[in-house]
């Protein structure tokens, strides 16, 4: 049954503090407690009446959708204390009234007689939907947001299955951007290179995101792919995170077109040992701050300027999670979470450099879950 | 200035309505009221405390965006009655609280002496920040959830040429599909070929919706690109949107693997007679559900079952809107609206095909802004 743990979990934490009714609004909350997994490229559905939401009410599960989201879920199958409830989107006899239906939709499934406490995600749930509950002198709003997060951190098997088999198509797409590094290549040429062989490899289309930048560009930490042409001895990091399963991946490597310097030589040497450094680090009881401390020492004594950014996060239904790897956080590693770790080096302008694999905790160590070849050419 | 106008006719209506402030949490309202155009491809941003959102006041715009938006906000610029307002999303220092600081920011933006009425898009706005306005005794809040969707119909001189600009895309990714259609290529493959097109032409990455289906699926009316192989004989719908400048743009061809039989030619002739006899109809004073009702006598008369679909309808911000060609619609066309016209024919699991252009309503008649080759081969 998909995401059965999720919700077990999530029913034992709402009957400890008090909880026999929630409204959950969050998309990544929406994701996680049932495995739906909407389309996204595109921004919400021009049919939608507002986000999927799902009602839970003493161990029970609705999933609140319209009904063209249900052709579109996916790997999703219900569950069976997890039930499908569809609304009418789009139709072309009458107005659409999505937005309506929706909210007809939920008065019936959360029924007319409710009173008491309503677990509730404040910031994610629309308001009109909010105001509505919250006009009954006999309900109480308990805002709920992020109360999933904690849960959302140790990934059961089910989650690893869904995981593993997105890394395999980061590793595919990098595969694809090595290759498509050289010079004359412009930067959407790689990212499309890299796009086609990891949608084919899917059998469909795929969200990827984040970074492909050349070394000459003033900010060469980040951004989509632009325009700039690719010249020989240019550095093209290439930060992939690719969506399936309804989770995303995340990946870094640096390719180079034609002969790296000298100087590039010894920055990538010296990610791949810092990657490697920061790798042997990762176990149960790690502390998120002391290995972030380490790393950035690690730069320093290497002789570089320490990246601004963090030294690595952890990713599920969302691409950057808890624990993150920055100076403030005294989280502990636990097995089963899945860290993502990623030094660079940066030389504004000129070039520039990122590797990054992600692993997974293991009962007394870590296992490497990306296999991209990170290597100079 | 971007946006001017749609500002402008934004505070004559909340002036006439009797608000002086409001707060527009929806997407399209967003970009529209302002012409920020955040990348979606990728869903939220993760450091986001919640959706961008407007702050109107007596004429005075703010527009509160997470700092990372800013150097993402593509071509949009702030203008004279329009600031942005930032709040911190990432920071490696602290735990990320993009939530509250966006809340605190709109707090200070909104200032603490608020009465009287305020209008607030309901269905979009996150319900903590509607309860706390609604908290206060003073406060009486107005839904104005649709209340922009009348004047978005009518295109500004700047919204027409962000969408020629794209509908320019559009032509490009459909030469690049039609050469991609051939016996043994897998419909992901189409895809990809009219993506990269699209991508460099733009010079960076673009959202593209809708359709790429081979002829022999169950459902050859639309859906999203597959593994499944074209083989010679097939038919495949290839309708593009594509997303530029904040506008979307529509688009369909069908296109053929070889030779295409006698009915496929047969069924292709009646559709391109369909879109010229539709784009004739269109003039402003024309009647939408009239026009929807002699497509659809036209397909009967030519003896093919009449789409299950809407005729047509506009687009801007969103890709599906008001005025609809559909059975119950009394709107009328009016000048500087654009119009989809998009008739099809469908032979489940067999063959199928649909013809869409786009059409600016003019003066006197429409002038049609997609030029992709709708030939048969």
């Amino acid at each position: 049954m998909p995401h059965e743990t999720q919700r077990a979990q999530t029913h034992d934490l709402l009957r400890k503090r008090g909880l026999a009714r929630a409204l959950f609004a969050n998309a990544a909350s929406v994701k996680w407690l049932t495995g739906f997994n909407p389309p996204l490229q595109t921004g919400p559905n021009i049919f939608l009446g507002g986000p999927p939401l799902v009602w839970y009410e003493n161990g029970a599960w609705n999933l609140v959708l319209f009904d063209g989201q249900i052709s579109n879920a996916g790997d999703f199958d219900a569950a069976p204390n997890c039930q499908i409830v569809a609304y009418e989107g789009y139709a072309i006899d009458h107005p659409l009234r999505g937005a309506a239906q929706l909210r007809q939709t939920l008065r019936r499934v959360i029924g007319e007689s409710t009173n008491g406490k309503i677990g509730i995600e404040l910031r994610d749930a629309p308001a009109d939907i909010a105001l509505a509950l919250d006009e009954s002198a006999r309900v109480e709003l308990v805002a709920v947001d992020d109360w999933l997060a904690p849960l959302r951190r140790i990934k059961t098997p089910e989650e690893l299955r869904k995981m593993r088999d997105n890394f395999r198509l980061t590793d595919i797409g990098h595969a694809a951007a090595r290759a498509a590094v050289k010079p004359g290549a412009r930067e959407i040429q790689v990212w499309n290179a890299a796009r086609a062989a990891i949608e084919q490899a899917a059998r469909q289309s795929v969200p990827m995101g984040n970074d492909c930048v050349v070394g000459y560009r003033q900010n060469n930490i980040g951004g989509a792919p632009l325009d700039y042409e690719i010249r020989a001895g240019d550095s093209v990091i290439v930060d992939l995170s690719t969506l399936a399963h309804g989770y995303w991946s995340d990946s870094c490597a640096t390719y180079y077109a034609g002969e790296p310097s000298a100087k590039q030589r010894a920055l990538h040497a010296t990610l791949e040992r810092a990657l490697a450094f920061g790798l042997d680090l990762l176990k149960p009881g790690a502390v998120a701050r002391e290995i972030d401390a380490q790393m950035r020492e690690f730069m320093r004594r290497a002789g570089y300027a320490v990246y601004p950014h963090h030294t690595g996060h952890s990713l599920g239904v969302t691409g950057h999670e808890d624990p993150r790897l920055v100076p403030y956080n005294t989280m502990t590693l636990q097995e089963n979470m899945v860290i993502m770790l990623e030094p660079g080096i940066y030389f504004s302008g000129e070039t520039s450099g990122r590797l990054e694999d992600a692993a997974l905790i293991t009962r007394d160590g870590a296992e490497i879950l990306t296999h991209h070849d990170k290597a100079l050419p």
